[in-house]
Order: structure tokens, then sequence, then C-alpha cells
């Protein structure tokens, strides 16, 4: 979810409230691309071939920040099998603001930005023959100083990565490495502190943590000297590909034909592209297919982790629990690019309560490190564990109950939310009252143990969509959509579709489509497909509906208005009812070449009516004063769904966004040496939780339908990982003893925080 | 074009008489698919892979008739790579009718119908083990009596084929081996014979024609235990093969996606399913991907070839050449299958004509050969051969000019077409005033060269079709049809798509989507793409077009009906004429996802007004009457195209139906011998023309819009291979001064009417 498309969902009109009693939607079946992903059949990003295809590898900068004084190729050009070089030159010129900064990272231009930075390519007859001649390209290099800590880029004398960057939003006399900032609120926070029996003020620190997919970025490119060019790559958005690649390297939009591979995660990782522009102008350069895979080493040197944070937090509260003003500034380090989401930071630090006196800052930091990339809900969890560790604390002083005190503070429909807007009808206040009565928040912990619990936030996206669905002869039925399935999406789109049309789920075939055979559609972020493009399929369903019932009116002689459908079939209604029997599906697709053509329904909108999500997570912990490991007992997600299509994927968001919470809160972190090199470049080094670091994850969902969805539907992607690094916080201060400000809580910062050791 | 989808076009009100002006239509542009052809970019059916693919071979019956005793596969299993084996067991069972005859023809059951009927088809992991394999599957037959040439499959004493297959049409007391019959005409033939001053009776015979297509099939197939599956594959109509292979494998349509390849030539061939469900079989069993790819003896033994014929015309003229009668018996040869085109024989045989007495019948007859196949117009040719030969000897007989005698009996606007309707606007005369004023036809022959004319006719189709079109932000399009590009399809659609957005032709990308993202296409055949798929687009585009109107109307405020499109902008209309200035496509695209979402036009019909097409051909010939050869020296294609989108490609298809026309009038013959086995199964001994067969063959593009298509447009790729055969057999009549009633004219068939040598 780029930040330009960020606009407040306000719900809408769309839910119908007689969507009760539904027939697929809520069951569980098995997902349509179960067995392709068992058995192996299915397709990833490195598992497609052309004839003739080349091998490509990217020559990167072992510096942080290094003026590139000259490359030289000739070594290379003459290893046998070396087909094509690219640098720079080989790119689009004159681009400007996010294209551009989309190509400088892609490949570096004057300058190498951060360890990692592509500064050359190379296409062979073999990927070692690629390899090979990689290390024969020379680079030499000025090297220049570098920073890159957050706090540190914003010092004065801290190296300026770009004295271009900074925009009209930066007061003067800040140092250039801060690029934005962003300031909202209401009320008036000096007031509300006045106000307030206890004011709790504190910093807090998160380290960047990458989304750690399993698989890497691969790509297929085939570019001819026409201008015209495939694209197979595994991406959440091919649409965002087909036009950040048209544009970095001179092409018209649609003559770039892009196909979303399977997806081995994203989390945010893959909307934007990286490999993708260097294959392609690798193919066009060597007339011949390219092959472009990375390793692991290279997703985390040069694809988007999550920005690092330097954050403070002020929270006024009354004795009863009120909170009378809230007050963040939030300083995020983005890499070597502006765009780190400090707005999302800023504006769902408090979003959860209804408060008097709201003021919340942002700052976007570059430095020199790869580009941030969003990671689920980007920006939210680091503002959670901020300000949900700061109630936390004031509860803990002024002995409330945490779950009651938020209750107090709970946003609701018509409350006007930190960040703006007012809300529609919301589920903050159901998870809460879900989260009091769960045996967890009443179970008596062991010794050792700690509890927490945190609130979270995320707004949701509609975005461009665009749906197409048509039905076969024999009553069967295909669904082109648009997003690519990263989360089980085939099979809501299939379970939405078979409740419109009234036939079963299994007849019912869903396909991520080309870019080249549907119309535009975001990327798959912003918690936005089973809304966006589940709304979009329901209404591409219907209109299907609506010709199906003229069918049948034309068949019965009777007018169009007087057929509904029920059930998988039209029926007469009205003055007619019962006049004929009912028309199955099959029975109109069988003839429908010959009643008029072929049955299609479509739908294209940008829907405005995500409807946002909130979320309370209970968490249990214990922490080895020995070691300083922490444990994770118990895990309970509860999350407001709206409505729960496939509930067994719901949970799995569920539980997916909590185990990638603790890793970040726990273990996962950048770690950059005095050169400003990487230092854990693969997953032996940097500590993703793996099966035996996770209990089971409870889950509850709750429905509170969405009023911008026909079925109610909200985006649960992204919310599920807002509370657990406040949540998991709370719980280690509590099983500590000491509050815990900086992320990740790692053996050595516990043992820190504990006294018995310094970190 | 199936038998049971024929419909008389009689044209319709589609045309828009102010579609003269064009800007895009009617202009010589590049094709799109241009450089990828040139360059080997291209991707054919055998030029696609997956990981762990299978590699097919089929074992085939060296039997012209036999029963399948035993098929013993134990040898075959235990060679090392072998990964599955299938027969018949591996298919659906209970299928009838077509479906029933289709997987009969693509594995046998009981019997082994013709030399190269499959019998088992084995996967291994490599293509070598794939055919040591084949060798070693064990089939015992039981040999059974044969026969392969139409009139001995009607005597009595026939081997029969299948006593089931006859329909009630045919009368009893026939042979079981004529399995349908057709009659049409009107008026009374004996009484229009006695008003004749002139009658002729002659018998003619064409043997089996290949179409000759440089691509083998080809295809690679992918099907899961869980019944979806994807198929990639080299064929004229891939929805066909998705419902045809369903059906075969017992499979919802649906679930199997099939995606055309490019296709190196079908002309007809490429319409019906030979290997894909085999492949499909043996991927399901062995749970791997299979591709499964012919060699050119299989194509010859094993895949349609036209039928051969033996044909009774009877023709009554007055002095002044009027024709009083016409009357034909048409005898189709159809392999081991019902099928054989002889309605479309008997209908096209005298539609050229207004005749008041017309009386035409056709038998289907079986026989051991290889199940027929649609080859362009099928059936049309062989009749024309027929019924203009005859016309020619009474001309010859009576004195008469031949163009001036057709002219006099042509069909106009109005006239009861021989085989049932009406003719709409029609072309015919246009054709034969344009001969008439054609340099060729009063050029001076050369001594020894004879000089022939012939008129032909295609109904032409319309056809179930869906096409999409969706805009991109940067102002450029992309068109989604489902009908392969046989013949530079994607260069009309887009200059029909250019002249409704009024963008340029190189701004439109033209794909042919794959069944899971696009409604029903019927095959490319029939020559409807330019026709429907045309249509199609012109609709899609209005409906972008449309969409884009409403966008300005809400952009400046006016209502959607004072907003008109002109040279590629919205242009504000009637009372707010001139209040803006006109609004770019590339301007209102840039901004869709804002002002309400992606645009796209769609359009699904099955448009009835393709409209009959005309040709008129000149050929001279020379004989030599030592060796018999005869050479073509000059040759003429005169053709209404109705409205010629890409004058080029027109061209080209009229040049193309010629030259295979050439192939069949004079070398191109099936040639089987005693032993019910095909003699000539490769390019050495069944001879095709090459280039220095041909003469230049020149065009003459006729104009007389089709008023079922918006811009005017008739299909033009069939009716151009209606006049070859007549056309040259009349020139060769001419060269030879006798009459040749049995193609091919091959040289020991010259040598033998000739009477200097017996053949």
């Amino acid at each position: 979810m780029a930040l330009d498309e960020y606009k407040p969902q306000t719900g809408g009109a769309e839910f119908d409230e007689n969507a009760k009693d539904f027939n697929h939607v809520g069951t569980t079946p098995n997902r349509p691309d179960g067995l392709d992903k068992v058995t192996g059949r299915a397709r990833f990003g490195a598992d497609t071939q052309a004839p003739g295809m080349l091998f490509a590898s990217i020559v990167r900068s072992p510096h942080a920040h290094a003026r590139i004084v000259k490359i030289n190729t000739d070594k290379a050009e003459a290893l046998e099998g070396v087909k094509a070089i690219v640098t720079r030159a080989d790119f689009a010129t004159g681009l400007t603001g996010e294209y551009g900064y989309v190509l400088e990272n892609v490949m570096a231009g004057e300058k190498a930005l951060y360890d990692g930075h592509a500064v050359a390519a190379v296409a062979a007859t073999s990927a070692l023959a690629a390899r090979d001649a990689a290390k024969l390209i020379e680079v030499e290099y000025e090297i220049l100083p570098h920073v890159t800590d957050v706090d540190a880029a914003m010092q004065d004398g801290a190296p300026v990565i770009n004295a271009d960057y900074a925009d009209e939003s930066v007061p003067a006399g800040m140092h250039p490495n801060v690029v934005r900032t962003h300031e909202s609120g209401h009320g008036d926070v000096d007031t509300g502190f006045a106000e307030a029996d206890l004011v709790v003020e504190d910093h807090f620190t998160t380290e960047a943590t990458h989304q750690g997919y399993i698989e890497p970025h691969a790509c297929l490119a085939s570019l001819g000297m026409d201008g015209k060019g495939e694209l197979w790559c595994c991406t959440q958005g091919h649409w965002y590909v087909q036009k950040h690649c048209a544009a970095l390297l001179g092409l018209e939009t649609s003559q770039l034909r892009v196909t979303a591979s399977e997806i081995g995660g994203g989390f945010g990782g893959k909307t934007t592209v990286f490999i993708e522009p260097v294959a392609l102008a690798l193919s066009r350069k060597a007339n011949r297919p390219v092959k472009l895979v990375m390793n692991r080493s290279e997703v985390f040197r040069a694809t988007g982790p999550t920005s690092s944070t330097s954050m403070d937090v002020k929270i006024g509260m009354k004795k009863d629990g009120t909170i009378t003003a809230a007050q963040g500034v939030f300083r995020l380090q983005g890499g070597a690019f502006p765009g780190a989401p400090m707005e999302f930071t800023a504006m769902c630090a408090f979003a959860p309560y209804d408060l008097k006196n709201v003021s919340q800052l942002g700052y976007d930091v570059v430095s020199n490190r790869p580009k941030q990339a969003a990671y689920r809900a980007p920006g939210s969890p680091m503002a959670a564990f901020a300000v949900e560790s700061v109630i936390d604390e004031l509860c803990n002083q002024l002995g409330l109950d945490p779950v009651e005190t938020r209750l107090k503070n709970a946003a609701k429909e018509g409350t006007k939310a930190s960040y703006g807007p007012r809300f529609d009808r919301i589920g903050l206040v159901e998870t809460l009252e879900a989260a009091k009565a769960h045996p967890h928040y009443s179970a008596p912990l062991k010794p050792g143990q700690g509890r927490g619990i945190s609130c979270g936030f995320w707004f949701n996206h509609g975005g461009e969509t665009s749906v197409s669905l048509s039905l076969s002869e024999d009553g069967t039925a295909q669904v082109s959509v648009g997003t690519p399935d990263i989360g089980g999406s085939r099979a809501s789109m299939a379970l939405m579709a078979a409740e419109v049309l009234g036939i079963p789920y299994e007849n019912i075939r869903v396909t991520i489509a080309d870019t080249a055979t549907l119309g535009y559609n975001d990327v798959s972020h912003g918690s936005r497909v089973t809304y966006a493009s589940g709304l979009a399929t329901i209404k591409a369903a219907r209109a299907a509906v609506e010709k199906m019932c003229q069918r049948a009116a034309q068949h019965w002689g009777i007018p169009e208005d007087a057929v509904k459908w029920e059930d998988g079939c039209a029926v007469p209604s009205g003055p007619n009812a019962g006049d004929f029997d009912p028309l199955p599906l099959a029975d109109i697709t069988a003839t429908m070449g010959q009643t008029g053509g072929p049955i299609s329904g479509h739908f294209e909108a940008t829907p405005e009516g995500a409807g946002v999500s909130f979320a309370t997570h209970i968490v249990d912990a214990e922490v080895d004063p020995e070691t300083g490991k922490t444990s994770v007992s118990r895990y309970t997600v509860i999350q407001d769904a709206g409505k729960a299509i496939h509930p067994t994927y719901v949970e799995g968001q569920y539980q997916g966004g909590a185990a990638q919470g603790i890793g970040w809160a726990l273990n996962e972190e950048y770690i950059y040496g005095e050169d400003g090199r990487l230092q854990n470049s693969v997953f032996l080094d940097y500590r993703i939780p793996v099966a035996s670091d996770l209990p089971m994850i409870d889950t509850v969902i709750v429905e509170v339908p969405n009023p911008g969805h026909p079925f109610g539907v909200r985006g649960v992607g992204e919310t599920s990982i807002c509370p657990p690094l406040a949540a998991i916080a709370n719980a280690v201060s509590a099983a500590a003893g000491v509050r815990l400000r900086s992320l990740p809580m790692s053996p050595p910062k516990i043992l820190s925080a504990l006294g018995t050791h310094d970190a």
C-alpha cells in the first residue's frame, strides 16, 4: 500500500443486512491449489524456462556508501558464454519521483548507497558462467563515509545520503537525511497532560526485520528490440511490476505482459521490483530470454526489510484509566531512499483509542541501508509497541486492569480517529470483550511467567480492482482475478462466487490472470484482496446471474424483471411465480451459445469501503534469567474479521501475524558492522522463529460486519502483526520485572535489562 | 466449423454506413508478432517445458482394420524411466455422439480402424526411453478386411466399419458404411433439364489431401489427481480443446486451463484433438507434466486430411447461357468416423448461381482411413471442381464466354440460394465484373497454354465470441481475444481497436487469452475471426469509450450524453460544445484509479451476420505432353472481402488459398496400398507446392460491405481455396485439349488423359 494511495476507508453502503444464511461462505473446504502445493506441481518464480534462455548474475557493491568511478566490463565480455552486460546506462533516463528512486535502487547510478546495491549485471549461457563473469566485472569505487542508524543519521555531521531528497514538509535546519515529516492529531495535548493524574513518557527502538519469505525473488524475462516483452515473476502485484518495468525500460505499459508465478511468501516484501527490470534489460540487449534468481544473501542485502525506528511516546492518564492526552514522535529509517512509512506509524499509533487530545509526529530518515519495503501493516507494529508499552506501564503504576482500561478508552462507531476520519462500524470493543471473557485472560500464571496484552490497528485498503467471471457449458465457472494469492484467496473467491451463483465450490476455478488479459489491479497488499477482489467477484457473479435471468426470461417469454435467482436456478417470480420449473444454471449455460452467446460477468472499480480492523492479543511469556532466552508459553489472537469467508485461512492469518511478531519481538534484526556491511545475511545468522519456538497460537474470530462489503468482509492479513511486539514486550516486562524498550528482546538485551550482563 | 453449428448467415444490421473514412483500418502496418516470428522468440507447441516433465510416445496400429485382442505392457513397464502407460481404459466411459467418436479416434477401443490409429501411449523420463518403451508394448491384433476407397466402401460386401454409425437420414438398403445423407434444393430439375438446349453430366473424383501445416501437433499437459489441470497446445481453438479433453477425461470443463501456443499453420486441421487427451491421461497417471509431440509421419497417418470424393454433376443450359437446372450427387469419404462435410459440399456446389431448379444430394461414407478434419472451406472446393468443370464444358460446347455466362446466372442480393436462405448484400457480380476488366482475362495465351476460370463460395461463420479490452494508465490498450491468430488477426484486431479508441496501432497489444481468463470462444475457423472477434473487439472498445466519456462528463460536471468521442478524445457536445478542451484518452486513463477505477470494455455474443463470400479466379496453365507436368503460368484471385482491415493479410489469404489449391489440383494425394497402409506419409513422398512451383499470385480485393459487421468485414480465409481446383482443371483441360475429371492432375493422370501413357 503505497503512501500516495492511502485514503481513510470510511466504510460504505455495500453490506447486505440479509447476507447471513450463507451456504458456502464460512465453510472451510480444501484450497484449490492444495494438491499443486504439496506435490510440487505449483510453479514458483524459478520454475519456468524458455528455449534459448540465459542465466543472469548481479554485481553488488561491497561498500555501504561509495562513488562509482568506473566499471570495466572488458574481461567479463571476453568470457565464453557471456551474451550481455548491463549497467545503469541501459535503463531509461530522466525518471523522477518514485520511478527515479526505484530505478536507482534497482541499479546504482553515480553512487552505491548500501552494502549489496546492484551496480551491474551479466547474462550468460549458464548460471556458472554468469557468476564467473560477474566476478570479472571490475568496479572502481571511491569510498564515502556512511551511516546506518536512524538517530545517528539525523545528527549534525552525519554523512549525507542525497542532498536533494528532502521535500517541503521538512523544517529548515534539519539534517538533509530527514527527507519527509508528518504531523497529525487533534485537541491540545498540553491541556490534556495537565489534566492527567499520571504521565508516562518513554523512548523505544526497534531494529529492521526482514519479511523472511521462503522463496527468493526470481523471474524469467523476454524483451525484444520491438519494445514488446513478457515477464514471469514472483510478485504480489504484476500490474505494479508491469508499470514500473515499462517506466524503467522506456516501454509502453501494455506491450509488456507480466504473469505472476505462485508466490512462496511475500508479506509486503514482493510489492516492488528488484531484479525484474535488470532481467528485462539483459534480455533486450542479448535478444534472448533471461532468468534471474536471487540467493538468500542477496534477498537480505538488497531487498526491503522494515524500517528501524526510534520513538518517543508520552501518555497522560487519570486514576480511573481515562487517557487525557497522547503524543508520539516516530523516527523511521527507511534505507537509502525516501519512503519509510512513518505516516502509517504515526496514524496507527493511537488509532484504537477515543482521544480528546492527540498529537503524532513522524520523520522519514534515510541511511546507507537497503530501501525499506512494506512488511505486513507497514509501520504499525512499531507504533503499537511504543504506545501499548506506555499504556501497560500506566496501568501497572495506577493498578488498573489493562483490558478494562483499554475498553474505557476504546474507539467505537462515530469516534473521531486520531488520524482524522470518523469511524464507521468497528469491532475493537468486541475484541476486548472477547479477551476479557477468554479463559486465557483469567488463567493463573506459573511462577516466572508474565502476561501482556495489546491492541492493534490497521486501516485496510480497497484499491483498483478488476475481476472477470465466465461460465462453461457444463455449468462450471472460471473466475479471473488479478491479485496474486498470498493467503488462500483463491479459496475465498471461489466461496464468494459459489454463494452468488449457487453452485458448488468445487465447480469454480479461480485463476490469477496476467496483465494482458484483465483490467488493472493493485498489488495484493493492504489486506485488500478478500475485501476488494471479493467484492468485485461478487459483483461479477451478480452480473452473470443477471444475464442468466435474462436468458431464462427469454426462454419462458416473460419480462426480465419477473425472474429471480435462487439456489443456483432462475425462478419465475412476481405474477409469474410458479408458472415454470426453476431453470438450473447448467441448463442455461448448456445452450448459451445459441441463446445469445457466452455468459460472463465483469466488474472494475476502486472500492473505498475497506473497513478498518482491530485486534487484541494476549501473551504469556517466561524469561530464563540464566540465558536471557524468552519462551512464549501461551498466545491468543482475537481479531475482527468482519465476516470470515474461509475461517481456517482467517485463523492462519491470525497465527501467521503472531508468529512473525514473535520473531520480530524476540530475535530478528539487521546487524550492521562498523564498515556498514550487513553481518547476518543468511537464515543461520538471522534468526526467524521455527516451529519449536512457538506455542499453539489460539484464535478467536470476531465478526462485526464491514458496511463497505456485501458480505461484511474486513481484511485480516495485517492487523494480526500489529499487537505482538507490544503484547510480548508487556509479557516479557512482567516476567522479567523490568520494562523492555528495545527490540529485539534477544538474550543479550534481556540479560542487560536484568542487570546480570552488559549487552 | 462443426456441422451442428451451421446456420445460414443472413447478414444483419450492424454495418455503419458512415464507416468510410478510416484512420487505421485499411492500412498495412507490420504485424505485432513479426519480430517474435522472425527471431524465434515466438513459442510454438513444442516450445514450452515444465520442471519434472516426461516425454511421451504413442503406439499406433500398423493395420487398416483389426480387432485388438490383447495389449501387454509388462516389458514396457519394466523399462527404466517409464512412468506411465495408458490405453483406452484410462479414459472416460459412456461417451456418445461426437465425444464418443473423438475419443475412439484419440485412442482405439475394441478395434483399430485405420493405419496409424493410436492404441496405447507411454510417458518416460526421456523421449528416447518413451520411444523404446512404445516398441516394447505388445499388441495382439486380429486382422480384419478393410476398405479405403469411397465408392468401394459403398458397394455390397464391403467391410463394415461400424454397423451402428448410420443415422435416420440413411435410406433402408444402403450399405452401413453410408452413415448420413443430405438432400436440399428447390424447383424441379426434371422440368429444368427439359428446358435446356444442352445438358452435360459428368463424374468427378478427388483424393484426400492434408492441410500440410508446417508445425506438427505438440502439447504439454499437467493434470492432477484432483481433476485440475493445465494444457499448453498448438490448436485453432483452445476452448474446444478444453471442452473435449474434459469430456474425454471425465473432468469439469472449468478445472482444465488450456493455453494456445503460437501456431505453425492449421488450415482447419487443428480444430480438434488428437494427442492432447493422451498427454493429459499420461500426466494424471504419472502425476508429472507430460510433453507429447507428433512426428510428420504421425501427422499424415493419424490426423485429419480432407475427404476423398466421388461426385456426379448434371447441368442444363440454354444457348444464351441461362442455366435451367442443376443437380449434384456428392459422396464424401470421411475416414473411420461419421462427419464428412458432405452437407457443405452439397450446399456450396451451386451457391454462386441464381437457379430455378436445383437439387443436391450428399453421402457421408466411412472407410478405414483417418478421421477427416476440416481443411479450409471444408467440402466446398471439391463441389466447385465438379460444378465449374461442367459449366466450363457447357460454355465450350455452346461457344459462350465463361465470365459472361457466370454473370448471366450470378446470385445477387435477394437471390434464393441453392441451399435455402435469401442472400443479403453480396459481391459475386462485382468479382466477375472485375475479372472481365482485369488485364489477365484478355491477355493473349502462348501456344500450349490454356485459361480457366471458376467461381467459388463459402458461407463464413460467426460463432461464440468473447473479447475484453483494458486500458493502461499510460493510455495504451490491451485486447484479449480467444481466437488463435492463424492469419494475422492480432494486427486486424489492433487496427479495429485503434479505429474505435483513436490511438495508434502500436499502442495496442493483442493477446490470445487462455481459457481461464476469458469467456467462451469458438475455434478460429469458418473464416470467422476478423468478422466475429473483430466485431466483439469493436464493441468492447466502444464500451470502454462509453466509460471514458462518463469519466469526462464527471470531470467537467456535464451530463454523460453531452460527451462524444472524437479522434481519441472525449469532447463536449450539444449545448456544451466548445465549453472544454478535448480530453485525450491518456489523460483519462492517467487518473482512472481515482475517478472510479480501471477502465475496461467487454463483449460476448454469438454474432450471426457473418456474410457470405464469393471469389472468381483466373488461371493460365500449360502442360508438358512429354512428362505430363503442369505449370501454372499466371494466377489471379478476385474476391470480395467486404472491407479489408489489413489489405496485405487479405492478399496473403487470397494467395495462400490459391497456393494450396494448386497443390490439391496438381499433386497432393493420400496413396494407400493394397494392405490399407498409407504409402506416402512424409513430405518427400506427399508433394506440396514449393516456391518454384508457383507463379506470382495476383490479387484483387473487391469490397462489398457485409451488413452484419460494423465496418463491413467478410471473412476471407476460406473462399480463396474454393475456385482453384476447378479453375486449374479448366485451364489444364483447355491446354491439354481433353477434360480432366480426376484430381490430382498429376503427371501420370495427364499422360493417361492425353492417351500417351496408361496411368
